[in-house]
């Protein structure tokens, strides 16, 4: 196999591209200066070198701790839990929270083999037990394996001294009610807001 | 700037891939064996270092000339001429056209500064000029700059003993009727063609 028909192959490998996008980018990039192929090139051999897990909160992270769990300015007490470390990065920059972060690894689901024991819910227990923790706000996915891991996540946290919380649930902004389904204009109606 | 926020940068560098279609692609390796990324940084690396364009024809190889323009089976007297190397691949793959090629590489378009002498244009009289050739296609886009090129290099080759044709205006396969544009209508009534 020719080095353009490997590197078509390659790129079809990852999501949401096709065969005929990575043609259209293998085309574009051998158009361009060399340095360009070259630059991605390197951020692909560093991203996999430097990257790991962040020892604390599962977040990717080139130090341990990461950046998030070090910052003294973050208030250690409030936990946000996410499924991906991807979302990490979402939450942070489009949302004013300041607290740290847990990374469960996944989502409870039981079809795909994926049990408790497959996600990080031991740390995140120790965490809360050793103390200094008054808040876990759930932002699982808003899907049914995000609603059962979190529903599993506050009731292996009951009884403990922790407010649990799970993100709003209503009409994303921007939408139009009639694209809008059924359980979610049913959520949005049962925690209707008060205008003021 | 982390080897995370380099990489989504690098990718969000190329065609159609916007910053958070490169962040979702960046998590997704960053989740896959390191190998794969490994792979793809290869890949980049031998498609920047071996692949020249052929000195016949301007196709894109890894090696002089190229394979098609080596191909004893093929009949080096027709020639279609494309705008870009990347539509060799487009023709050869989906059509039973076994001729030889001639890359442009680019179309005429005064406005961007592009006349006839930054094409491949003396190349292609040169070929045509050797003899042996009995048929010129043109197959530039059927856009506004393709359409001028084509009809320059018509014109350019008039007089010599050459047949000169152009790829079919039509209605495209799988469309609807209300969703053609009036030029491609047109054509395709003018050119239609008798049903036996």
């Amino acid at each position: 196999m020719g080095a353009i028909d490997e590197l078509i192959s390659e790129l079809a490998r990852l999501p949401g591209i096709g065969r005929k996008t990575a043609q259209r980018l293998t085309f574009h990039l051998l158009q361009q200066p060399s340095e360009q192929a070259g630059r991605l090139a390197s951020a692909l051999v560093a991203v996999t070198e430097r990257v790991r897990s962040c020892d604390e909160c599962g977040n990717l992270t080139e130090e341990q701790p990461c950046g998030i769990c070090r910052d003294p300015r973050r208030d250690p007490a409030v936990l946000c839990v996410v499924e991906e470390a991807s979302t990490v990065l979402l939450v942070d920059r489009s949302t004013d929270f300041r607290g740290r972060y847990h990374v469960l690894g996944g989502r409870l689901s039981p079809l795909d083999g994926v049990g408790p024991e497959s996600l990080r819910l031991d740390d995140l227990v120790s965490r809360v037990h050793d103390g200094g923790i008054r808040e876990v706000i759930l932002a699982t996915n808003p899907s049914m394996e995000g609603e059962v891991t979190a529903t599993y996540i506050q009731q292996l946290l009951a009884g403990r001294d922790v407010r649990v919380t799970r993100l709003a649930r209503g009409l994303p902004m921007g939408g139009d009610l009639e694209y809008v389904d059924g359980v979610t204009l049913a959520h949005a109606l049962v925690a209707r807001q008060e205008l003021s």
